[in-house]
């Protein structure tokens, strides 16, 4: 390890932290201080796959170490507050899976300790930091697409019932943390409604659908299903000059964008003639070609850039707080027969 | 023309009528007696496509020919119940394009009509005399999914602005009456709620999302969008055995079924050991094969049947009543606030 | 049928014939004068479909009726020289379906008679006329890919086992003629090779593999199948500039120009270093809008204009005649332990 | 380490050696013992994604470590001959990358030192580690597909232009050792011909189309291609009773077996009978569940039980010579205007 080398701890060794490991163990900028799991063999087996970490079960021992800059946390939601509030209490930058916490006021507290404390808290949104996200959002940002005019997310898989969360909850902060990162000005909708179908009888939604009305009669809307036999990862944006298509599933050709489209003329009063003032446009489908990079190569160097640069990241506590509020509305709609219920956007003015 | 072939009028020239003409044409059971269209050029020439028709521009000189049993009305649908009530006066049976009519009333008048006068109704459902449909019926009436517990349909597509209807009317007919024609006792729904972005500001809906809640925490959920670049036609229908997915677009594999799905074995107060319960099946994919026939030709002989066993036929009245009820829902449920509405499903019960 | 319409007898009513009616029918240009088939029940079926057309069963009973202008022969291949030659004889222009004849004597035979009678003789190569073969024959006119590198054209399904010719002389004649007009100057190989499986042991290929060497180390391939079970319909024009691929079974992408390649450097004697010589471009990928049109109402279109404006179609007898002659090579090289053979170009040329 | 864990030097630290690290770091069998490579940083980065791992430069360095059973090359296919050759005079066992070696000459040396020695010698085959390619293996021994009537693999990519060696020599080892994997009796043709093209007039072949004839009319077909813009990897075999479509880049449905076919009755002089003599099947398509394990996982497993069982692997050194047989008849085929060339399968009957 360098001596400009950050170093970091990774808190869980299930499913994700090997990743993780993986990414800041191949970084220039980082080394792995530690692999952090209540099980100590799950530890020694990902520390293993390096040759810098040791492997520990408390996050009080990981904090003890020397060299350690920062913790990233892949452990469940439920318990990111408490870790993330120990390492900010200990001096060190956080990041975090998604979503945030289990709840706004638990991400909320997390944002305004690191605030406090002049540290970075991260999300790891790591869709983000595909190519084809950065592209997106480059392209919208560009004002490519026009207008938006529709948004629609399709998430579904054969996937885990989790224990502790909905499909809501589980899937739905991939969809809203990319949506938040391409819309300018980030996701702030409204009003949410939800509706979920529970036909295993768990007592929480497998198969979820999330509107969003958005601006000018625009909409948006995110489909997540654990029961779907077949795997589909599509987002759709649609846009006042063109449509773009993300199908994350096709490797060859991975985000479209059509120049497609209906142009508005003018409305009468006349229905029987409203069709002829209507234009379409059926032009030509661009592919542009994406560089073949590792989101989490990218999601670590960033963390790094804003930790050294003392900038906020480009996904940094407050978008994750933006999710939150729409993964807490939706819970609020299932709970009101699916009514659209209002999004608390307010409180993170606040604090920004 | 032999003489036990029966005579049908075909009212409409436009889009859909050269289909009709093409299968009645074809069809052993059937002759084209006319083609009525206002402008009589267009009747005219669609007549041309067949030996025996005539070129007429009203109903009532239609109703007048010698030879006419049926009549076909491939119209807008504001049209549908004069033409409809004509016919069934001068005793002949109809035919009608989706959907039935403009609004439940008026569709209840003409299967009233049609009732009292002892005359056949049937709405032209085209997809449901598919192949796939029919093997999709078959399949769930056998049990073969085991009980439904979500269905999820995509019809979104780069189309026609209508001028009369929103998209909901445009095309949500096709997947209600699909699922009408699949579930066991047809489409009764208790609820409805309806999500429709207007981002062009035409005064309607053209993205649309329809959701109802089924029995038993099943839920069914219909996209009907004109403003997508790409064409989707798929119905996934989820069971509790197996689940099938119905890809209308894939003309080798329209429709497959998985032998995948997750057993619920129990629940306990205990959250964290919920995932433990549930047991997931990864079994084979199965993809029946399917006759190559003509959904309209199957449609047509099906009303000459009809007609001359004097039974309903499988898409009667009653059944397009059914998507009407729905329809109409959606409309009440937009001009709420997309809350869920209520479904009138009684009113039909009294004259079956 | 107005005064100025051309007459079409159209011979044959089997696979093929009905679509040639139901264009030359719908075409303001023609009118169907009759329907010629052995058997008189197929062609009154077929002749009911139009307004105009009488059914017969002899070619002279065609040829002998008033305002026929044009034969168009829908029947199998071997039949096409005596009908052709008949036609000729009477006055007709002729359209034959692919191949022109079954050899390239009969195929000489049939072009020189139509040259000596200064009559039209066009090929039904219908596939040339679709928008996205248009559209690729414009882009390598026009230079877009370069000089080109690789052709490989693959063409399977599970097709019917033709009674009296291979796979090659059955399928490839599409691949061929497409070929031929894509390419400037048309299809003129110096050589061909040909492999072909018969498992099923029938006497002749089943399964065929088609090589032509190109200028300047290009090559092109064509792979035909009756015994796949899955449909593939796909040409990959590879490019110095760009390559294009055309997927016939995509309805919503059929064309896509890709800007990948590898340029080409510097050669030295060093082989270690000849990856370094070389440099890949990876670029955007284009997908071109096509127009919406039957490529057989093109087809009909081209043969009126070709009679009225005296020129060659634009796939007339001598490009049929290109095709012609690398069939005939395939099946020189199947007798030959699969060599590379001469094709016999030079015929051609002297009755141009 | 754990006291009965076997010990392995990777050799190579470029495209595949990291492949070969992480799968024996992860195996409970195998430990790293050593990372070779000329590069001492490359050497170095790549053992510190172990715990165990030391970096050298030179295989005698290596081969002069405790605890070293088996060396692992993955270097260009020039060289594998004397670090083979070397670890099997130090005792080692030797697994090496595709092809085995750069010769059939060279690879025989290979096989019989290593004979001589008793020593195993493996190719890594990755593919045949494939869920699919087992399942695959296993249905055609058990006879699900009936006689094979065909192969027809394609395997081409936008791909690097290897300094030494052409198309065939760089992917079609994948497609011979796989049809050596599924055979009955592994790859034994008795000829084959080579086509290929160099349109970038390198010297060597970047398009290539390799076919082999089978027994009773049968016939395999290879494409190769550096010069597609899309990716392809689909193998169809079709047989009497089933055709197989392993499409591998279709991760939700990898292999499809279709039920089919054409039927042989009779075969009679008469020609024009010939049709109805055959009998078609077009049955359902099952598509098997594979289950999700890692090939290379899979692989270095049984590297483990062959040296443990004193046993041939199942990709043994006598298999990757077959593969070598084949791809030396390519370069003879090239050599001779792409005539069907004799294979040499003898020589290693030999040495069994």
């Amino acid at each position: 390890m360098s001596g400009d080398q950050l170093g970091v701890v990774v808190v869980g060794a299930g499913y994700w932290g090997p990743n993780l490991v993986r990414n800041f163990n191949l970084s220039d900028e980082w080394h792995v201080a530690a692999v952090c799991d209540l099980d100590l063999s799950k530890a020694e087996r990902l520390a293993s796959t390096t040759r810098t970490a040791v492997a520990v079960t408390s996050i009080d021992e990981a904090l003890a170490l020397d060299g350690v800059d920062a913790v990233a946390i892949a452990t469940p939601a439920r318990t990111h507050e408490p870790i993330a509030l120990a390492a900010i209490a200990a001096g060190k930058h956080v990041l975090t899976e998604k979503p945030l916490s289990h709840s706004v006021a638990s991400g909320q507290l997390m944002v305004d300790a690191a605030a406090e404390a002049d540290l970075i808290l991260m999300a790891d949104h790591t869709f983000c930091y595909t190519p084809a996200v950065l592209k997106i959002a480059e392209l919208v940002a560009a004002g490519e697409l026009g207008d938006i005019t529709f948004i629609d997310s399709v998430r579904i898989n054969h996937g885990l019932v989790q224990p502790d969360v909905d499909v809501f909850w589980d899937l739905a902060p991939h969809d809203l943390s990319i949506l938040d990162f391409i819309l300018p000005g980030g996701l702030r909708p409204e009003k949410v409604a939800a509706h979920g179908g529970d036909p295993l009888q768990l007592g929480k939604a497998c198969v979820g659908y999330l509107v969003m009305p958005l601006a000018d009669g625009a909409i948006a809307h995110v489909h997540v299903n654990w029961l779907s036999p077949t795997k589909i990862r599509q987002l759709v944006v649609g846009g006042s000059r063109r449509t773009l298509v993300w199908d994350d599933l096709n490797p060859t050709q991975r985000v479209s964008v059509y120049d497609r489209g209906i142009d508005f003329i003018t409305v009468t009063e006349d229905s029987e003639r409203a069709a002829a003032q209507v234009s379409y446009r059926y032009g030509d489908t661009w592919v542009p070609a994406l560089p073949e990079k590792e989101a989490l190569s990218l999601m670590v160097s960033e963390f790094a850039a804003a930790i050294r640069e003392h900038r906020p990241p480009r996904t940094d506590g407050l978008a994750a707080l933006r999710v939150l509020n729409v993964l807490d509305a939706t819970t609020r709609s299932l709970a009101n027969g699916s009514a659209l219920v209002n999004v608390e956007n307010d409180q993170k003015e606040s604090i920004a």
